[in-house]
């Protein structure tokens, strides 16, 4: 199995590959491993939503664990996602459409099924973050990873960063100064920065609103999650709520529907969703459910963010130079409780 | 199911969505239904590759078909492929490897099945093309579609371009001009151009080699697909041959690996390659498969391309004003013989 094992040192995150005696530079996955316990944040059992599907055909459990964007990000509607799982709103329904290379989109199919009262109607303004100033220096400017602009690099966004752990775009109006720190080479966690807006992006994995055309804006009972090239013209066009951290393979390798758009067409295709709790409704589980994810203000993230820019471990004979925003996955791992 | 019917408008290359009455800008999607014949360029049966799995649970057919690259691209690792299904090796081999969000991968798993005699062993600086000069204007030019350098957008190349419908990144050492052209917001097409090196790049679909570590470059008997974010950073690491163009979702959608990497752990898991023809071998079949690509020179695929950057369909509010080059999939359809 050589052939595979190596090609297998292309990876990131994946179980330990065989380490070659002479290669000091570690892979991205190696340098999150060695992450100290410091550079890692808790997520809040309160910002996780725990959705179990019916088992597969082998009698399997499929369970997939989102986590919900702290604010500034959407909160209307991770507003209205707190009340619908604390409703139980999304038992009973399903997944009803997996378009390859898109999107799998879960929710009521009969779109007949009473809402909650009191779910907020959230206005496309919320699409983007409020306008935000970072001041320049001191322990009270807003921590950023602000990816270099060397290869400028994103077609989507003047700028792409990490804050609080998410993938953001940056638009600014009024121009902004990074100092010498942005100019170099390799990306480095910097403090200073002024911006006006900024948003989450569509990258793999990430959870979003569906919704009718504008004006609407969806209430969040209707779900979708990425599973492939990262759409990002959709970004500051649906809201984007959470991502998923564990079990997308269950969504992911679900087989396409055949339908327009990749609806399933029948009621047998359509995957059961038995349940979707708050993980702070699971805490008198016996194994509630426990999340970390690297913080993307650590040293580690920074270190971690380059080699995934510059891949130097010893499958690679020519570094990219760079990597844009959603080819550098944050880590997020399980924790027991 | 007007939500749905909604969504659905954020999507391309899908069956026709319901087109309101006051909506006069076309889609992408329309836009490529509209081409006329002539902006479509015939696929030649010798550089399709049609690779049946063994029949789903249900008894359903799997059938993959490749599209192989046109000179100058990685032509020594194709000549082997093409050895390789005149031998029909692939036949009795089998999907081995299945990683989320990265690769499928396939081959002989044993890697102890013969190969032909007569592969070429093909050297890295093959990773890239040939240096091509093009000169400026005429008719005797290279057509390029080369991206817009607004928001100028990618972090793997200095440049980003469709050429022969393919994807690929650039890298100049000389100094040279575009024109005006190519500072304008819009894609277009355009024609001068002098550059150094050229590869096609990691999008969803693509289809490259496995390898040892360098100086191995791989033979072609081992090959994986992408069926998520484009890794680019594998771009100059590992030798592209081609793409799938049908029956993606018969890989993307297989269960994933459980060991390391995505391998599969045992021989049930592993899915069975019943045979891999070229489409030439297959003239005599009654119905030998015939695709054609929309022509990456063509007028429609400028039009495309501009509108996968600025969607201005009624489902969005902001169009991105960019595009990355994995997020323009170049459309291909199935014609009848």
């Amino acid at each position: 199995m050589k052939k595979h094992a190596f090609f297998a040192l292309a990876l990131i995150g994946a179980a330990p590959a065989p380490k070659p005696a002479s290669a000091p530079i570690p892979s991205p996955g190696e340098i999150v491993a060695a992450a100290p316990a410091r550079d890692w944040s808790a997520i809040a059992p309160s910002d996780v939503l725990v959705m179990d599907l019916a088992p597969d055909v082998k009698g399997k459990p499929r369970r997939v664990v989102i986590q919900l964007m702290p604010p500034p990000f959407s909160q209307g509607w991770i507003g209205n996602i707190r009340k619908l799982a604390a409703a139980h709103w999304w038992d009973g329904t399903s997944v009803n459409r997996v378009q390859d290379n898109y999107v799998v989109q879960w929710g009521d199919v009969t779109e007949k099924k009473p809402l909650p009262v009191g779910l907020a109607v959230v206005g496309e303004g919320d699409y983007l973050a409020d306008i935000v100033y970072v001041e320049s220096g001191g322990g009270s400017g807003l921590p950023l990873f602000v990816q270099s602009t060397m290869r400028s690099g994103d077609r989507y966004a003047q700028k792409t960063a990490f804050w609080l752990g998410w993938p953001i775009g940056i638009e600014t109006k009024t121009k902004y100064s990074l100092g010498a720190t942005e100019r170099r080479m390799h990306r480095e966690p910097i403090r200073p920065a002024r911006f006006d807006t900024f948003w989450p992006t569509h990258c793999y994995g990430m959870v979003g609103v569906g919704r009718n055309l504008s004006p609407d804006t969806g209430t969040g009972a209707e779900l979708y999650t990425v599973i492939g090239h990262a759409p990002r013209h959709l970004d500051r066009n649906i809201a984007l709520v959470g991502r998923v951290i564990e079990g997308i393979e269950h969504l992911s390798s679900l087989p396409r529907g055949t339908g327009a758009l990749g609806f399933y067409e029948t009621a047998e295709e359509r995957v059961p969703i038995i349940s979707a709790r708050l993980g702070s409704e699971m805490e008198t589980d016996k194994s509630p459910p426990r999340y970390e994810y690297l913080s993307t203000e650590s040293a580690s993230f920074a270190k971690y963010a380059d080699a995934r820019a510059n891949r130097r471990d010893p499958f690679f004979i020519k570094p990219a130079g760079g990597a844009d925003i959603c080819n550098i996955p944050v880590p997020v791992r399980r924790v027991k409780p």
